[in-house]
């Protein structure tokens, strides 16, 4: 067999950006975005798509630079997922439930070249910035994006403007049309954040081959057909919408935009728009029990609802059918660019119970295509468990849809790849029909409406508070949240001798939650503190923080946001 | 952005065998393949497939070497479109339609160094041997593969058969597990030849990458579903069954392998094993109207069907559709490994008036996500086209998915990649919807029973017959293969001086067409030759074959395969 060389007409690199210019060509009547009124089409998406990228590179953003945004699911950030890296840059999509010191602390580490802003977001972009030094901020460069419909406002230091940007692009010039190809598929596409706060942001750098793969994996996971409706109730900024954002180009569908995640306007949407398809973590689906069923004689499939972020509780998916969705249960993470394991459902299981079926529904699943393989292997031995069901083991993974690694964070690249696999950190089991179920998580991560906290970062901000001695978190459950952080507390001994009595306690409780929220974003802060003379230790002194778990699933908050005892 | 390295986790090859492994470990319980009798898991499938690849190891089949496959659609052939590049070897299946002098003449362009045979074609099998030179046919290793319910035949020529190789195959041996690593995604999987004859056969190499991203491809331009139950009505010879061989692993599918198509055969299969699936040419659809329409009372939906190798006639969609079928129209050719445009349905266009529909239908429609382009591009100036329906040009493409090039053919290699693209030389128009349609086929092809016939191949044959002059071999209309050569002849002029009369050509067309016969295989012998006093030609000498298409054109064959003119 002699040598055949590569050439450009057999290798082209695998980027998500072809996808777009394709859905341009291959369907140029189709509606590519709904926002309240606004309409675009694929050709017109793409067109913008290039006036961006254009306008960026005669910013001078270089192959690499990072461009980060800050918004919620509007049109802006889905034509920033093509527009940046067809400039050959890096897309950052901030989380903006995050508060100003924790989006610094990306900024300080990313190194951002340019911010787009929605101007809903100035108070906190400016608050960020403020926390800057003045160099790092002269070199950010600020650009606000406004609302279509609103009168654009006229400020001094507002020179650039998001529409005014793809008004002035020239796509056809010589160097945006150089750099509109990309030459390498394992360059950087996009660059997320798994937790932005204060201590050590990790920023998981995904390639655009890894993303091209991961997009395709979900169509194929979800049985997504041509020209879904996909309603953007996941954010974006998470896993780029796991992928979302690419995958609905690549079948040529149609996004509805929405900036607030509510029953009536999630319900409005898929009336007025005939949506087919969601995405969201499991506290979405306690919202959609707030509205009303679906109007099934209207519609010739239930919506269908791919949910992950963490597992979704059986009655609750249960609920969730009988209204008119049909919920597909997915495992992902960001370090593995978004869903990885689909629970793929057999039609044998329809006749299985009600309540097995729900179980089976729950479980994590098997793997994508996108990946070479995906295993639960023993922590210490390395060897696979066998597919038993019962014996836990660590999920791992390897395949081309792996990130590339920790933006500047060898140590913690190394750590996650040892062994030739990404280790997930969550323990698991195979069972014998090759379904794989998640047993229990990362001992560090709490997840609060699909949101992964680091409850070693909030420890972190608790031992600073001058009083405390030692501080645990772990997750208690919450009926909306499905998990909060909840905090166990022992305060050093008051000098003078006094005994702690209950009355202080409440007190110190309601001064340690606001210093939190002071120093923390919300959503991370603990909704509960509770006070102990010691904790729960074992031999070598380390924190039995199961312990810690057992108590906090005793503790329950009612719906009235009180704090309760499980009986 | 640092440096962020390729490693083991992150970077796995792209190849279809992933699918394989994968499919043994997440449907464990389902069933991958049906013949007759025989029955097997996919567990079962791998295991067969890890062993056999293990055995070839064994006989020192090295990286790159050829393995042809002579088979029809038994379950042999789909395992060896796994063990075969599992071996780090290269796949050739052969046209079992083919003659003895067109298969030589493959063996000694691609020097295979095993032959697989399916014992039904020992006498073609050995008919070829018999014409290799004796060294070559030393160095070709031959194995017959017998049915699993006939009782083996012994002789002492017969030292190996297929499933002694499987038993004794021993993958966990360490050669064999490092060979089943594949270390290069862009090697060679498959070598398909799209002309078998003796002048210039040519060999489409394909790689691990292509088909990976091909097979991706099918699943979604098909939207195919998980669990397919798939019909193996198109020759896995033909460029790899459109990738369908992969497809079907990669979704956990059941292929339903037949050795005859048939109505009866066919129907037969879709009742007992509930067939979702299947791929044809469109002769078969014709086959299919022999047979009664599926009882739908019986079935959730339509069997679907995709059809290509040339465009199916409108009528006979139609017709199909009536019996309880779903035909999707692709485009496809083996330098494109398989299928690159699918005619994507718009459900506006279900409100079209049924003429309209089934002409919408026989369009070729729109690229598949693994090409990086498609484009309609005037020959001389090689610009686009306008997307108007239209203006004609030749159908390029670009993508990862194209072949490697020409096996030892470097100058055929170059031409079809020209100016960056691969070259189909079809001619056609792309709709403002984005739909592409064929005006006019590549001038030298004969499409017959799906079945490519190269003109100039046919021609040379003819030309070698002592009183043939001039030659000029052409497509006519045939109501069972779509189409057939017809053969215009010019001969010597008789020393003897005597007029050519009626009642001479009558015998010397069936001298012509004995001959071809003896000479070419026989689905490309003409069924028709036209005696001609001179060929009609341009002033520099070039012969207008369309005006013998148009003489051709006139001329039709009758269900009893006679000849009269079409009025």
């Amino acid at each position: 067999m002699d040598n055949l060389a590569l050439c450009e007409a057999n290798n082209a690199p695998l980027t998500p950006i072809t996808f777009l210019k394709r859905a341009s060509e291959c369907y140029p009547n189709r509606t590519s975005i709904i926002y309240g009124e606004t309409r675009f089409t694929w050709p017109q998406t793409y067109d913008r798509c290039c006036r961006l990228a254009a306008s960026l590179l005669s910013l001078n953003i270089a192959k690499n630079d990072i461009v980060s945004v800050l918004a919620p699911n509007i049109p802006a950030i889905y034509e920033m997922h093509f527009a940046v890296p067809m400039a050959g840059a890096v897309l950052n999509p901030i989380n903006t439930r995050l508060d100003a010191k924790s989006i610094a602390a990306i900024f300080r580490h990313a190194q951002p070249k340019i911010l787009f802003v929605d101007r809903n977001l100035e108070t906190l972009a400016r608050a960020t910035l403020h926390l800057l030094p003045d160099e790092e901020q002269r070199n950010l460069l600020v650009i606000f994006i406004d609302e279509p419909d609103r009168p654009k406002r006229i400020s001094s230091n507002d020179q650039l403007d998001y529409e005014e940007l793809i008004r002035r692009g020239e796509p056809s010039s010589s160097s945006a049309a150089r750099m509109f190809r990309i030459q390498n598929e394992h360059d950087p596409i996009s660059l997320n954040y798994t937790s932005g706060t204060t201590s050590e942001p990790k920023g998981v750098v995904v390639s655009h081959r890894g993303v091209y793969l991961s997009s395709l994996s979900v169509i194929m996971g979800w049985e997504m057909g041509k020209f879904p409706v996909y309603l953007w109730t996941l954010p974006m900024f998470h896993c780029n919408g796991w992928n979302l954002t690419w995958s609905v180009a690549a079948r040529g569908g149609t996004n509805v935009c929405i900036r607030h995640v509510s029953a009536p306007e999630i319900y409005k949407n898929i009336e007025s728009h005939g949506v087919t398809h969601m995405c969201c973590v499991p506290t979405v689906l306690n919202i959609l029990l707030q509205g009303n069923s679906l109007d099934m004689s209207q519609r010739s499939k239930p919506v269908q609802v791919l949910t992950g972020g963490s597992s979704p509780p059986t009655a609750l998916v249960e609920k969730v059918q009988r209204l008119g969705f049909e919920v597909l249960h997915v495992y992902g993470l960001t370090e593995a660019t978004g869903a990885v394991l689909f629970c793929e459902w057999h039609d044998e299981w329809n006749r299985l119970p009600e309540k097995q079926k729900m179980e089976m529904k729950a479980r994590q699943g098997v793997g994508i295509l996108a990946l070479a393989d995906v295993d639960v292997k023993n922590k210490k031995t390395q060897e696979s468990v066998p597919r038993d069901g019962k014996t836990m083991g660590e999920i791992v993974m390897k395949g081309s849809s792996i990130m590339k690694g920790y933006l500047r964070n060898p140590k913690a690249t190394s750590e996650a790849f040892k062994h030739g696999w990404l280790h997930t950190g969550d323990i698991g089991v195979i069972h014998p029909d090759g379904h794989i179920q998640i047993k229990d998580r990362s001992k560090d991560i709490i997840i609060s409406g699909g949101e992964n906290i680091n409850s070693i970062e909030v420890e972190n901000v608790l031992y600073k508070y001058k009083k405390v001695l030692e501080a645990a978190v772990v997750a208690m459950p919450h009926p909306m949240w499905g998990e909060t952080p909840c905090a166990f507390v022992v305060l050093e001994k008051r000098k003078t001798g006094q005994g702690d009595c209950d009355d202080q306690f409440m007190t110190r409780e309601g001064d340690l939650i606001k210093y939190c929220r002071e120093n923390l974003p919300h959503f991370m802060c603990p909704k509960r503190v509770v006070f102990m003379g010691e904790l729960p230790k074992n031999g070598n002194g380390k924190i039995l923080k199961h312990k810690l778990r057992n108590i906090a699933k005793s503790l329950v908050i009612n719906d009235d946001n009180t704090i309760g005892i499980k009986h």
